[in-house]
């Protein structure tokens, strides 16, 4: 794990989160995306060498939308940059964790990444990801 | 705000959570340390520019072991490096968010701290830290 890549904090209203965490951070958003595939749209704000990452449900049933519905807003999820994400898939697993992805998918941000499930990383989501090339 | 100075993240054990992150991080942990106004045994893991803060409670009654109660292990909060604590706290109240401590106080690993309130930062809870000269 090289780096905490970024936060992933799980909101209702994009816009409205926005104005909150530009205000916090003290710095613009500088790029907005949807990923269709997680039913979601994101915002990113630079934060040294990582990022925070606001993701907000565009589809009925995402993940965020019933991550919320659950717990309310707030982090779902922390992303560690890797630098070979099927290298690190094995060995993870072969040390206990459970994977949600079994191989890499294509993420947010131009990202190959994959999920270790909550109940074997101590309550926490955790992302892996990797700069795809 | 310059950086994620580090996550901290609720756990029931400290010994056990030490190995899990150890095997997640592939990163022994670098250093544990008691804050007694706080009730809890911390253990630090460095991740590029940040760090992962394990945080155990061992006083009945503290943050932890509520927060663990209510929610289960996981991520407790994001703490952000600055380098005038004063003037963020002033900047932040002025902003509109709420502070737990309206002054800093001393916290764990050589830093001033304070928190901002999580009604007001979207469900997270934030951490402000300032290395102490």
């Amino acid at each position: 794990m090289n780096k905490i890549e970024h936060i992933g904090i799980a909101v209702k209203n994009l816009e409205e989160s926005n104005k909150i965490w530009s205000l916090l951070l003290n710095t613009e958003p500088y790029k907005q995306e949807i990923v269709e595939s997680e039913g979601v749209i994101t915002s990113f704000f630079k934060t040294g060498e990582s990022k925070i990452e606001l993701l907000a449900s565009v589809s009925n049933g995402s993940a965020i939308e019933k991550f919320i519905e659950k717990r309310g807003e707030g982090i779902h999820h922390i992303a560690f940059e890797v630098n070979d994400i099927d290298y690190e898939i094995e060995r993870l697993e072969n040390n206990g964790f459970v994977l949600i992805n079994k191989s890499s998918k294509k993420g947010a941000d131009n990202k190959m990444i994959a999920f270790l499930h909550p109940k074997s990383s101590g309550g926490v989501l955790v992302e892996l990801c990797m700069e795809m090339k």
